[in-house]
């Protein structure tokens, strides 16, 4: 009657509607509805919108590319004496009302996908960090094309991350394109679940969408099930374009990629210092890119990321650990379903730099807030440390024992006549006196409740006579064992060959487990 | 312009209302309101409130005593053909109707009451754990009353921790009377804020009313200000009373303590393995403690304290640290949001045996949603490990890092004209381009923004070089700190002396750091 832990593991995850016929039970599953929290009252969503909304017709952005004001003001936007782009509210509103609900991010293979419609919550890897914990050695380095496949194995093989963004920049790539082309390769070979990267060249995009054809096998079918998104840091904070990165969004759409359009403005630096000044200045960045997207093209595959980060006051460092970040992130994530719009988050930053109690709290803190706020993808929901600087290979493993909780509670307390049972509570009260011979105590085990995979839940006695080892080692060793097991065969042999003959990779074949 | 860490540290917090003239100034408080988180939809607590009634009306308690029997069939309840007492609907409805929603939490001197009307969040302490962590060895170990007084020493020095459950069983007491009074003393003589205790036996609440009416002064001044809690599980789940618990209840009333009214079942073993299930049952258990306090003083201060466990069904053992017991004690607080009764929850109970990562994650998941969920006070929020068998002194001074960053999401993001700030944003983009040197910035620094105490946000560089102690090493060293400094001296020496001509004390003159 009692199942171990590895029996549990063992079980995939069911259908996204709970009923998937034969398909192996779990307590948690990707896109569960959040929602449930909201930092913003009605008249505070409605206040952040009317305050975008003047930023945007009245004060505008600077630093517009030519094919910008040439799509905007044909759509009724004007240009300021200084330069600076008004998109008008009915323009603004249009696009709201008019982009893609229905934003699904594929895998490399069919059972992968992220429907990011309403409330839908999925985890995500995230950073772009220059720094890696090393595993063995403890210290922090600097990351190549290696890690950045491990890392994305590491994901590949853990439940509750479902989405990988790419953590590590390769620091042995030569050039810019090398870079692009190693970290698109690095993360497709290691991990089939969806894929987000950034492109450092508008130049490039061409380059990366040409590899993903090769392993989609056409241009046409990556179009239908695109599974890499390209992610676009369309503005320097307050209200400037950033140009390279308005011409990169500008060749993404077109090329048929989704979009993440991101604003990450830091409060008390780049955006205010009240966390509803920079909610709305991020609103408002984002909000820009999504129109502009949207004139590309109107089919773009588009998803709203206000990102707003906070600084630490006393010293402008950026620091991510605070209540102020989780609740400011919230409210950002709380405005996306205020549109009702594919929405994605940056949550789980913390200022930690080993795998600690403040990890654990900080992360948790952001990433569950983002979550019941009902954001649709939360980025750097596990692996990073120190701000941003650093990602660790073992904290994807213990952050992946966090999300199975946090999702557990996202998909909440479920209050039906069945549930609630009063009959059997009858029943027991009447005869045993307890639930731990009732049927459905057992039934319930295996439906409704996640179990931790490097989470210790032993008495005291038991974990110290087993060595008293704490979450940091038990999941470097963990991690230890994803590492040193099969690597991942989902890129073919033939797509890999090809990508090969056309450009210089960082890993070799023998890196990515191919012997022959 | 830029403030130290220390300077920040010094300032006291400033009066619930934000505005407390010349009191300094700090980002977060005692009792900021929650509530914006609500897993429960209004039908669902209807479902729940309806179940509950139906449990009380027509299954009913087990158990009852005597004078509980007599009081309920005097206000309209009956009792069954197999002794269950049965609480008619209107007699409960009237009961939480007429509840005193007017409850203040006095701490030994003025400045620390704790006002539990509407959504005001409360953090505590909370254990009556068997074992310690040793702040030396790290081992687990059996406390003293020498350790519950430095727990409460902690507490009393720690911001964000407003109220003391006391914590630890004080093991070398000799006997039950004098674990009640060493347990009572230690709590007293260690903090000011505050106290909740339980007491073993009905006859010894005159011992400790009478050891509160010496240190208040007269019983009238303790009554009207009354620094004690006496908290009571005053059921054996399922529907069951526990009949010394009831007369310890009764006692406690009559004595003019508040009273925390404590349903405690755990799932899947004495309450039902669905989330809703137990929930249902613990508000059913607790409203029926509710009914009996206001029946024994219907100006009884109680406190509607659902506090549902959760167990690991693969081992029937307790387990407080998933997702589980997260959320379904963040619905219980809801329910007491529903009846708006002054309500306790508990959250933070954590499965690790450590400070580590899974402490930080699990802690923080439920505080976090019981906070939001608008708990007016959260119990075991800092400082238990292993599902509860276990305190840890360095884990009170990291989990007050972490409830600074939970109370900062509670205060959440006050949207206003003021903090929208959208003239301020024009002229930054107008002008500098970013915020840092604006008045506002500086302003907000002091007001808007919570900083951590041993929470480290270095650079990995300067943390690397400086040591790279984690969480848990920074804590210990904080909490050595602070327990090598001065003794409080709230308790003043005649009351000491009184109690001490009373009672055979573990605790020496020396031991509280008197030395005449």
């Amino acid at each position: 009657m009692i199942a171990t832990a590895d029996t549990l593991k063992r079980r995939a995850r069911r259908g996204r509607d709970g009923r998937g016929s034969d398909a192996p039970v779990r307590a948690v599953w990707p896109g569960l509805a959040g929602g449930c929290y909201r930092p913003l009252s009605d008249a505070e969503e409605r206040a952040v919108h009317e305050g975008a909304m003047h930023l945007l017709a009245d004060l505008g952005l600077a630093q517009a590319i030519p094919s910008m004001i040439e799509r905007v003001t044909a759509a009724g936007g004007s240009l300021t004496g200084d330069a600076r782009l008004l998109f008008p509210r009915s323009l603004v509103e249009d696009t709201i009302a008019d982009a893609r609900r229905d934003v699904v991010l594929h895998g490399q293979r069919p059972g992968l996908e992220l429907d990011l419609s309403g409330a839908r919550v999925h985890m995500s890897s995230g950073g772009a960090s220059p720094g890696l914990v090393d595993l063995e050695t403890g210290r922090y380095r600097e990351p190549g094309a290696r890690d950045l496949y491990d890392a994305a194995r590491l994901v590949d093989a853990l439940d509750n991350i479902h989405h990988f963004s790419r953590s590590l920049v390769v620091r042995d790539a030569p050039d810019p394109l090398a870079l692009d082309v190693n970290t698109t390769y690095a993360c497709l070979a290691g991990t089939a679940k969806h894929v987000s990267v950034s492109i450092s060249d508008p130049a490039h995009v061409r380059v990366i969408a040409d590899l993903c054809h090769g392993i989609a096998g056409s241009e046409r079918s990556f179009r239908e099930r695109p599974f890499l998104t390209v992610m676009v840091c369309h503005v320097v904070p307050p209200l400037r374009f950033a140009e390279e990165a308005c011409a990169t969004l500008e060749e993404a759409v077109e090329a048929g990629f989704p979009v993440q359009i991101i604003s990450a403005g830091q409060a008390g630096a780049t955006s205010p210092a009240t966390i509803a000044g920079s909610l709305v200045q991020a609103v408002a960045e984002t909000l820009a890119g999504l129109v502009f997207a949207r004139l590309v093209d109107p089919h773009a595959r588009a998803i709203f990321a206000p990102k707003p980060l906070v600084a630490d006051l006393r010293t402008g460092a950026m620091c991510g650990g605070g209540g102020e970040q989780a609740v400011l992130m919230a409210a950002a994530a709380q405005m996306g379903r205020f549109y009702d719009l594919p929405t994605s988050s940056i949550a789980g930053i913390t200022d930690a730099k080993v795998l600690d109690a403040q990890h654990g709290a900080e992360k948790t803190l952001a990433v569950s807030l983002a979550a019941h706020a009902g954001s649709n993808l939360i980025t750097q929901a596990c692996g990073m440390q120190a701000s941003l600087l650093g990602a660790s290979m073992e904290a994807y493993v213990a952050d992946n024992d966090m999300l199975g909780a946090i999702l557990r509670t996202v998909r909440g307390v479920e209050v039906t006549d069945e549930t609630l049972g009063l009959d059997a509570i009858a029943e027991v009260c009447r005869g045993e006196g307890h639930y731990l011979a009732h049927p459905q105590t057992f039934a319930r085990m295996k439906t409704d409740y996640e179990y931790p995979s490097v989470g210790d839940r032993r008495s005291p006695r038991d974990w110290e006579a087993d060595g008293a080892l704490d979450m940091r080692e038990r999941a470097r060793r963990r991690a230890r064992e994803i590492l040193a097991g099969p690597h991942p065969r989902h890129l073919g042999d033939e797509a890999d060959r090809a990508i090969r003959a056309r450009h210089a990779l960082l890993l070799s074949r023998t890196d990515i487990g191919r012997t022959e």
